[in-house]
């Protein structure tokens, strides 16, 4: 394995979001995140526009805030619970610190800002990609 | 948006499988991809420490192979398919190159070597996250 190979991500928007910081963010989509908005960049509003009010998406989001030095974390943050391998956990703290979001899409502005459920993401994180729920 | 920011992957693993070329590599992976093999790095290999045989995992690839500079695309790679927004598919053709397999982890060996059950990437392919299946 080629341990130099690198690849270079282009955030293709942004969440707006009520979470501002790290304290008020919830440890799962599930427990209380707020609903938030996508808004996509001008050159890549193209690519969804076959996305439909009420569909169910996956949102990957790249969490620029976190430390990426990390194996082994307490799941949740929390320092009761048993230290884990970080590829068995859904942490934000890990070597490339991608965020798997499933959101219904509740609202589309002007082609480009999607408006969804639930996503446990701070504002102004970058967005890399969207994709279809699978049937 | 600071269309301007970048981000780094580093891939923290390859795929080994006998799918050599896009012409024998499926479109979905419920449609014949084989099993395969995650080789993980030296380096990240305590990140996986606590992945067990027979649990379902995500497996997040990065298509290095793919056109990024696409926004619509016919689903499937088939002409005959209507061309759709790409966010709205699962092409590898987008942007940031993603790939995201939801694989059952067949065998572990030296606590860096995970057969899955099926992958549609090709040999060589860089891997960039795992993370568990959510209950």
């Amino acid at each position: 394995m080629n341990a130099h190979a690198e690849f270079v991500i282009q955030p293709i928007g942004r969440i707006k979001s009520s979470l501002k910081n790290k304290a008020e963010a919830p440890h799962q989509d599930n427990e209380g995140a707020p609903s938030a908005w996508i808004e996509i960049g001008d050159s890549y509003s193209e690519g969804i526009q076959d996305i439909r009010v009420d569909q169910e998406i996956l949102v990957f989001t790249w969490f620029h805030l976190s430390d990426r030095d990390v194996l082994k974390v307490h799941p949740k943050n929390d320092p009761k619970q048993p230290i884990k391998s970080v590829f068995s956990t859904r942490s934000p703290v890990r070597p490339n610190p991608i965020g798997l979001h499933r959101v219904r899409v509740l609202e589309i502005i002007s082609g480009k800002n999607l408006r969804v459920d639930h996503l446990d993401a701070l504002d102004g994180t970058p967005v890399i990609d969207i994709k279809p729920v699978l049937k």
